[in-house]
C-alpha cells in the first residue's frame, strides 16, 4: 500500500514518480547548494515558545495579503513549468491553492496562460512572476493578459540578471521545453525563444520607478535580501518586497532568507508588505517567518512535491498539512490569530 | 545468541520486535523532529566533573518526590498504550518501576486501569497522567478511579490543547486501538471514544486552580517550558511541574527541557516541585537534571524498548542500567548523595 | 551517456579513470585531513551580499597579477607530475590555463620541461614554482631552463622544509615516478634523484633575500600563514606571497587559507602582491578571496581532476566554469569589475 | 596486498583481526560514549601556526620525563590485557616503547608480569599503573614486584572507585579472562580474583598522602582533571598528574583532556609534572599537548591497534611513525626543541 503523503517524505515520493531530470530541475540549487542547505537549516535554529493553559481553542489565520484576504498567508511560488511534473500542471496547483484560501503566483516560465489559471480556478487569488525581456513588447504582453485574467499583484524577479549555475541541470544537460506559454507568445510575436537567456539584466531601479507608476497594481519586488535594496524599492513605491534568494537557485552563498528576513523588516516593515520564501518545509517554519513579520510566506517546492506525488489532490493535501501545522504550532505557542505571532514568541538567539 | 540489554542497543533491539507502526509511534516525534533530535543533543552538551580520591564507597540515590521516599529519582513517564509493546503491558511495567524504587505514572490512555496497575504492583508509587476531556465527567471517573486504586498525584497535561502532527503515524494511518481503558469506561457512559479528539483544549489557569483546590492529592502540571508559565502554575496552588515538551511530540521547535529546566527552577523551585522529561538516554542525563534543579526526571522510552525487548524483564533490566549509571556517574562526580549534585558539578557554559 | 563535467561531480569522474594510488596522490591531505577539509569548509562560512537592480550586463574579471594582464583572476597551481593524470599531462593544462586567460605554475616536480610547457602555449602567462635543493646547481638549472623559456616569476616554496606525512600515499607506499624533468636534469647532472629528499630544510630569510636580489623576476613566497612571515617576505623584497598551506599536504591542524588571508592582506597587501590557494571549489570561492584581498588565486585539485576527467579539454571546461561562475556571482553581488569586490560584498562575521 | 599501517587506518586494520568482543574491549567507552568522540574531536579544533623559513634540518624531541631522558615523550598506556590483542603482549609492546625512546606503562591487569616486562626490554623506561585493591597485601605485592623488576614511577589510578559502564562489554558479556598476572598473584595469595571488583574505592587523599611518603620512587596521579585537584595532589608530594578520563572509559561527559589540561597546568605546572592522555591520534596532537604544558602524552589505543594488527613490529611502526609524525609538526611550526613547543605556536581561541 502506498504511504500517505507527509511533509516528511512528500519528497521522497516524488521524486520517486519524476523523471531524475525532471527532479534535478525542481530540487536543485546553485553551485555547491551552500544556501539551499543553509536555507532549510536556519529556519531549524529558532525555537519557539511553549505556552499552556492559553483555553484556545480555534485560530485565526486570515491575513490581508496586497490587497486580498486571505485564509491562509501562503502563496504558492512561482515554479516554472509545473506540467512536467503532473498533467494536472498549475490549473491543479492553483485549484488547490485556492482550495485552501491560500495565493497563487504563476511563473513568467509556466506551463499555463494566465487565461488557463483563471479559468482553473476563478475565485482564487492569483498573481504573475515577472521576467522582464530584452523585448519588452512580450514582457508587456505577458502583464497584459495577466491583469485581463484578473491576477492582481505583479512579483517583479530582480535577482536573475543572469541565470545562477545549476550543476544538477547541467550535469544532465537539462534544458526547459518549448511548449511554455511564455515561448509560445514569443514564437509568436517573433521574438526569440531562448527561455531565461532573454531576460535583460540590464533593469535598474530607475525601470522599477516607472514600472510601479505604470502599472494598476502592486509591483512586489522578488530577490531582496538587503535593509538597502528594501528601502530603495519601497522609494520607488513597490508595494512589497519578497525576502528571497531565488529558493537558493541564483546566488550560492548568499544568507538564508529567514536571517535576512528581520533586517528587511525593520527597515521597511512599516511601508510597505514583506513577503519571504526559501527553506520552507513545515508549518512551523511559516509561524516563525510571520513571527519575524513576514506578511505572507511563498513556497515551492512541497507543493510542487505534492503535485508530483499525486497531482491536483497531492499538492491540495500538502497544502492543508501547512495549515494544519501552522494552526497546531499557533496553538502551542498560544497565538489566536496571526496578530499575535510577534518575535515574543521566538526564544531569542 | 541475543544480546544483552545495554541502554545503547535497546531501541534497537525493541525495533526488531516492534510492528513498524508501533515502532513509529513509541519513537516519533512532531513536525521534522527537530525538537525530538534536540532534546537528546542538549544533554550531549552539558559536561560532568570529574573528581577522584573522594572516598566514597556507595552512594544514596533517595529522593523525597511528591511526599513518597523513592530509592530512585526517577518515575516512568505515562507512555500511551504499552500492551502493543508486549503483553506485560503497564502491569509490568509498574511491577519493573516498583522493583527498582522508581515511582510509575499511568496514562490516561493506557491498555490498564488504575486498578490493574494496583494490582500489579501494589506497593508501588502509582501516579495518574490526566488529559481533561470535553465530557468531564469521564475525568472525574478516572481520577475517581485512580484515587481509590492509590494513586498519589495527578500529572495534568497542559501541552496538548491538539495533537501535534506526528508524521510517522500520519505515513501509515496509524491509530490507537480500541480496548483502551478509557476508551472503555467512555463506551461504557456513553461518550465518545475518538481517543485524543475528546481532549478539551479550553482548559485554561483558572480550571487548574479548581482542580489544585478540588483535589485531595497534589496537581502536578506537566508540559510547561516557561518561567512565566511555571510561576502561574505555582500561583494556582499546583504541586509540582514537569519541564517537558511532550517528549518531542506536540511543538516541533520546542525548546530541549533541559535547556529550559534552569530558568523554570530558579522561578518557582523553592515553592514546587520540579520535575523533567524529554531526551533521557543514559543514567548520566537523570544526574545532570538533578543538579540543574530537577527533584526527579520522567523517563518514557528507555523502559518502553525495555519492555517491548524482553517484556518486564526487559522493562526493569533498563530502569537498573539508570539506577546503576547514575550511581557510577555520582561516584565519579564525588557526590555521596544527591544533596551534592548541585550545579557545582556541571562545567559552566 | 557520460554526465557532463560540474564542479560538483568532476573529481568522481576523475576518480572513476584514475588508478586509485594517483587518486590518492592528488586528492590527499596531511595527517588526519583536518586541514583539507577545513580549506574548503572556511569558503563555506562566508556568506555573499546579495544585490539587485545593478544594471550590470557583462562584468570585467580582468586583474594585473605580477605584472601580466590576466583575464581571469586565477592561477593553475604547480600540482606535480600531471601526465599520469591524463597523457595530455602540463603541456595541456597550460594550454587550457592560456585558454582562459588564467596563468600557469609548473611544478618543480613537473612530468614536462619548462621549454615544452613554453611550446605548448607559447603566449600563456606562466611561473615556475621552486623547492630549491641541497644540490643548488640543479636549482639554478632549474630556473635558468624557466626563464629561457619565458617563465615570468618564481613562486618560492618555504612550506616543504620536509614532507608532511600523507597517509594516502602511505597506505599505498606510493612514490612519485622516475619520468620527471627535474629527475632527468638531476641524472644528467649527477645529482640524486630522490624526489622531495632532495629539498634542502635549511633555507631561511637569507636565502630569500639573496633570491630576491639576483633574479630578475619577482619572487613569490608561497606557503605564508602568518602575517609576521608575510611582513619577513616584504622586507626581503618578495614580489608577493601566496598564502597557502600546500593544499593541506604539509601541517594538518594549519589553519584554512580563507582564515588566514585578512590578516596577511593588513599586513603587507600595500606592499606586495598576495595570493592565496587552497580548498577553491567553486567561482564563488574566486570572488571570496579576492573581496578578502587576494590579487588573484591558485586553484589546483579541480582542473586537474577536469584533466583526469577529459584532458586538456576537460581542464580547460573546468576552468570556464570558475570563470562563468565566478561572472555569475560578481554578476549577483553588484560587481563590475574586481575593485567592486572588496570586504563589503561579504557579511560580515 | 595488504596495506602498509598508518595513523589512520592502524584501528580498522585491527578490526579486521581481533575477535569483536576484544576489539570492543580496547575500543570502547563509557556510556553513550560523548567523551570519548569529545577526546579526538577535541584536538581537532586546535589550530597550529605554521611558520617557514625557519632553517631547521632536525628537531630535537628529547625530554625528561619522571627522571629520564626520554628520546619521545611519549608513554604507552597501561592498556589492560594486551595478550589478547597479539601474542608479543605487553612484552613486544615495551620492545616497542624501548626501540622508539618512549617509555611504558604497564597495567595492573597486565597479560605479564613485571618481571617479564623488565625482561624483554631491560633498558626501556617503565612504570606501573597501580590499582589499590582491598585486599592491600595483593597492591604492595605487585609494587614490590614492579619496583624489583626496575620501575621507576607508580601511576597511581584515581579515576576507578567504580568501573564505568560500558556498553560494548555488556552487550557481548565480556569479561577478562583469569590468566592475568595480578590475577594469578591474588590466586596464589589467596585473595579474590574478581578483577576490577577488588579495587578498593574508599581510598582518598589521606592514602595518596601516606603512599607519596612510603614509596621511593615517584607516584603519579592519574584521572585528574580539575585544578583543586592537581593542587591536592601535589599537596600530597606527588611526582606528577596524568591529565586523564581514562580513555573516555569511566565517566561518560567528562571533559575533553585537552580542554581539561591548561588549567591544570596553571594551577601545578610549576610543582610537578603534568601529564595527559585521551585522544591522542597523531604526532601532530602530541604537539598540541606538548604545547599547552604536558612533560609527556600517555598513548594507548593506537599502539594496541598496531600490536593487533602486526605484533611487536606493528606497535614500533605506529609509534615511530607518531615521532616522525611529531618532527614533521614541530619543523613545520618552526619548533627546534620541545621548549619552543609552547602556547605561541597555537592560533589563539
Amino acid at each position: 500500500v502506498p504511504a500517505e503523503i507527509t511533509l516528511s517524505n512528500v519528497e521522497e515520493l516524488a521524486a520517486e514518480k519524476l523523471d531524475p531530470s525532471w527532479y534535478g530541475f525542481y530540487a536543485g540549487g546553485a553551485g555547491a547548494e551552500r544556501t539551499l542547505r543553509e536555507n532549510v537549516a536556519a529556519f531549524a535554529r529558532w525555537r519557539l515558545r511553549q505556552r499552556v493553559l492559553v483555553g484556545v481553542e480555534r485560530v485565526d489565520t486570515n491575513a490581508r495579503v496586497l490587497g486580498h484576504d486571505l485564509s491562509l498567508p501562503l502563496v504558492v511560488a512561482p515554479i516554472a513549468c509545473q506540467r512536467p511534473a503532473h498533467k494536472d500542471g498549475e490549473e491543479g496547483m492553483a485549484r488547490a491553492a485556492a482550495a485552501v484560501g491560500a495565493g497563487f503566483c504563476l511563473s513568467t516560465f509556466a506551463s499555463a496562460s494566465p487565461a488557463d489559471v483563471a479559468g482553473a480556478a476563478p475565485h482564487g487569488v492569483r498573481f504573475l512572476q515577472l521576467y522582464v525581456f530584452r523585448d519588452r513588447g512580450l514582457s508587456d504582453e505577458l502583464v497584459a493578459q495577466a491583469l485581463e485574467a484578473g491576477f492582481t499583484a505583479i512579483l517583479l524577479t530582480v535577482d536573475l540578471p543572469v541565470v545562477g549555475m545549476r550543476d544538477r541541470e547541467l550535469e544532465r544537460a537539462f534544458v526547459l521545453p518549448e511548449d511554455l506559454h511564455t515561448v509560445r507568445v514569443a514564437r509568436a510575436s517573433g521574438s526569440g525563444t531562448d527561455g531565461l537567456a532573454l531576460v535583460d539584466p540590464t533593469i535598474d531601479w530607475a525601470y522599477l520607478d516607472r514600472l510601479c507608476s505604470s502599472l494598476g497594481v502592486p509591483v512586489v519586488v522578488k530577490g531582496v535580501l538587503e535593509a538597502e535594496d528594501a528601502r530603495r524599492a519601497a522609494a520607488c513605491g513597490a508595494g512589497g518586497v519578497v525576502v528571497s534568494n531565488h529558493g537558493a537557485r541564483q546566488l550560492d552563498g548568499a544568507r538564508a532568507t529567514i536571517d535576512a528576513l528581520p533586517e528587511v523588516v525593520d527597515a521597511v516593515g512599516d511601508r510597505l508588505e514583506v513577503l519571504v520564501d526559501g527553506g520552507v518545509r513545515r508549518g512551523a517554519d511559516l509561524l516563525v517567518a510571520l513571527a519575524l513579520g513576514a506578511r505572507a510566506v511563498l513556497v515551492g517546492r512541497q507543493p510542487v512535491w505534492g503535485l508530483a506525488a499525486g497531482g491536483e489532490r497531492g499538492a491540495r493535501r500538502v497544502l492543508e498539512l501547512l495549515r494544519e501545522e501552522l494552526e497546531i504550532t499557533m496553538q502551542l505557542t498560544g497565538c489566536r490569530s496571526l496578530a499575535d505571532a510577534s518575535r515574543a514568541i521566538l526564544v531569542a538567539r
